[in-house]
């Protein structure tokens, strides 16, 4: 059985800063035809599940316009361009950006958010040793954010209610619960 | 301190079948200005995470086009128009298209997929008791897929070898260690 898809055509719909959008023709594997994949690309992000001493977890509270709603996460950035050769220096910059924290970092895992039609992919780094920087990088100038060093079962109660439901977030916490004994 | 990010322009990108486009101008919160946000929308997605007698976990081996390469993920399927009401039977009816199994289904988790760009809400699912169907209804004509039922084990080699490297396959499997005991 083969499986590749062969592009024989990309239409670029759209050039972003976030992400560019095409729509590709594809020849099917198997003779089974043609078909279209409509693809956003995206450059990547880091993310950062970060733990106290106290064993809390730092959440940020932002507003998302594209659920038009607010969102409890972990602290997350965008890879900026020329970023990709040193993700965990991105997720430090995050970190200190958003939280005012420096730390060890350690490498956990790499996902595709939305592989169905976007290869946007996230690098899970834990964060420990956290220590509060004296004059940390400002966040970006477009961003509000909320901090909170939250226990695992009161990240849960915002699992439960609906205020923590974000792929990247749900990962981390099940990391804490599976290796920090959450319970 | 305010979040919301009020939208003052439209600019309508692209309309497909799989998602739409559009790009907002947003009057920031707290007086920080005006920004811009490039945003794709989707109709929603469900996933299953079927486990059979033998605890093992089925898994889907397909094409992704977003990423040029393999990979291997729970069962899925995008909304179709008017399932918004009945997300457990699109769960069931992907269940069965691409696995030829009926189950017995039970809510997990919804999570947003890439929040910071894309509304993609994805529900999963938990199915148990499997049943092969006698005559299952028929793959979509535009997918190839090789099914395996593979142990946790198994699961997680394919975790540490970059086989698997999909948010929701990776809830998924974490959910299954953390309820069944995966190791």
């Amino acid at each position: 059985m083969d499986f590749e898809e062969k592009t024989t055509r990309r239409k670029e719909i759209f050039k972003g800063h976030i992400f560019d959008v095409a729509v590709d023709d594809v020849e099917l594997p198997n003779g089974l035809g043609q078909a279209k994949r409509e693809l956003v690309f995206h450059k990547g992000a880091v993310a950062v599940l970060a733990v106290t001493p106290e064993r809390k977890i730092v959440i940020v509270k932002q507003y998302r316009k594209a659920i038009e709603d607010l969102s409890y996460e972990i602290p997350a950035g965008k890879l900026e361009v020329g970023e990709n050769g040193s993700e965990m220096e991105a997720a430090a910059r995050e970190l200190e950006e958003e939280t005012g924290y420096r730390a060890d970092l350690t490498f956990l895992y790499e996902f595709y958010t939305a592989i169905g039609f976007c290869n946007e992919k996230i690098k899970l780094y834990l964060a420990d040793n956290l220590e509060k920087v004296p004059n940390p990088r400002p966040q970006d100038d477009d961003e509000v954010l909320e901090l909170f060093e939250l226990t695992y079962e009161e990240c849960m109660d915002l699992v439960a209610s609906g205020a923590i439901r974000d792929a990247k977030t749900l990962i981390a916490l099940q990391y804490f619960a599976l290796h920090f004994g959450g319970k």
